[in-house]
């Protein structure tokens, strides 16, 4: 407990000191949180009505998922971040259309929710070395 | 660095097993972090039209941590919390208000975005003590 | 009908020399009007593709009520009406979760609806009455 | 003040029993009633963080004053409305043309404002026609 | 055909000398074509997520659809155009109301997704008109 | 040229038996039309109020050319075409930045709005290319 408020409070400072803006993979991370959790709760419910809902929510999860991926991949990462990890512009592509994927056709497998989360993880990773290094 | 990975870690497996959704005060958090920056580079800047993108994204920012708010107040936190926390109505309008304060006029003082990111550590604070106690 | 739109003439009156802009709980009331409504015919229909829009439409009118609401709980009511009104925050949080118990679950059954209409008429009772007082 | 709840309880026992849903002109008046005011304040104010704010707040009620009117010309009135009333649709673009009119660039003069509540007065006796007429 | 393609392509060049901006009833007809598509696609599948998806996404589509072309009827058309054809406002009407049509109930049918392009392509023919007498 | 617009016409008729729904690159590009259209009156202009509306208009338009261009590079375009044209990703990815500069610091130099356009054109050129190959 400790240790995730201390960290959450180097986090705070080292947003407010940079030029370009407050990024944090954690808006994506907990959209995608709420569609495995969604997918988790559709499992266990037939009602046709809860079905409705849980299929709409998490349609619009995946829509705000792919947008604060799509701000990190546009306006955070630069040409020199590109240059050192390759494979960034692959990993949001795919992470954006896993996305889609987790909240369309394939969303009533857990493991497309947690592949989502799996993507930001890499991308998190890559963030939070951008961020030391800057 | 570590400390702050394995925290964010907790917080993932600690949301999936609720059977209310996935919630966490960082939202709004981090809109505010942008609230407080984004005054922070008003301070340094006079050019007419940055300055009516930065009050227009100031603006935007600030409707932003009001609904992560509101969600929370009324979503997450239920008539248990509230009579075990008997100033959190309170504490949850005055930072509802401040997010209008520091998104408005009285945004050109650094103070007000910092009094907005108080408040949502106390909001913050509580919410992970009924967390820890669920 | 005379009375309506004279008691509407005087609203207009009222709102122009307010410093603090212009509310009304009839927006509220609206969306809830129509969250009542769907209730009804959604009693009346099984086609599943008509009970999908009607769900969805009435989801995102839960979502406008819970907004106008938390607009008047944040924006138009002000300490000291907190103090004359000691109910108040809990009447907002009991109103809002109601128009999410409406648009959600508890959402076939109409008294659902009619339960969202009273909570928002208490409001715009106390609403009034402080603007005689203003 | 008795007549103003008194007829809104007329109006709402109205709503429900019609089968195409809930409709109210008021929606744009309120948002009208909203430009209007705005503009007020931008007479008295030279600050231009704050007329920034004003402007941008006007346009988005401009924005909600047309999608408003819209609804209603395109949802709510029907063919046999437009026969009874020749002079509705040249009323309703007039009214839409004038809410972007007084969200706009003609928006620092208060007779925009009145003009397009004007219309929209002109619009809500028409619909209470046709509501005691249905 | 021609020539609307060659107007199309003085068009963009000539938007900037333009008092009215950019328009162009294409926004409208591409998210009619996606209506289209969607209900041929609601007629090849049962699956009720599917079609929970589905008529979601029509759904806002045709918001969408309404959306581009109240903003032409309001924004793009003056009254001289309103005199030059004297139908446009009820074609307008038409068109909006089938745009209803189409991503509401009567939405299965793939006539109504064509009749909704048949009356924008209209619309279209006008407005081509009107630049081309610009 | 003529066999672009030829394959927009096959398009349109091609796009129900698609299994990927409809997409158009012409949808960023009225979006960025506008903005260079919106750069070349704001040199016009002094009128603070003026420039509000047209830098925040600027701004929205500057969103939509994203939004519409992440939709093509996340939705429309898939793996087989990013071997195909290994500089897709990185063309998306000046563009999306690009639709930024235009509409942000960058934005009063009509080059800039100029250069988003031919990055548009880059990419509607590829895209009809799939179209053509499918």
């Amino acid at each position: 407990m400790l240790s995730r408020l201390f960290a959450r409070t180097i986090d705070v400072s080292a947003h407010c000191d940079l030029p370009c803006g407050v990024y944090d993979p954690a808006q994506a991370r907990i959209e995608a949180e709420s569609i495995k959790a969604i997918i988790g709760k559709l499992a266990d419910n037939d009602d046709p009505d809860f079905r409705t809902r849980a299929v709409l929510i998490k349609e619009q999860r995946s829509e705000l998922v792919k947008h604060h991926l799509w701000v990190l991949w546009t306006d955070y990462f630069k040409p020199p971040h590109f240059e050192k990890y390759p494979q960034l512009h692959e990993l949001f592509n795919k992470a954006t259309k896993q996305a889609g994927a987790a909240g369309g056709k394939g969303s009533m497998d857990p493991a497309e929710g947690q592949k989502l989360l799996d993507y930001i993880a890499q991308i998190d990773k890559i963030f939070w070395e951008t961020k030391a290094a800057a």
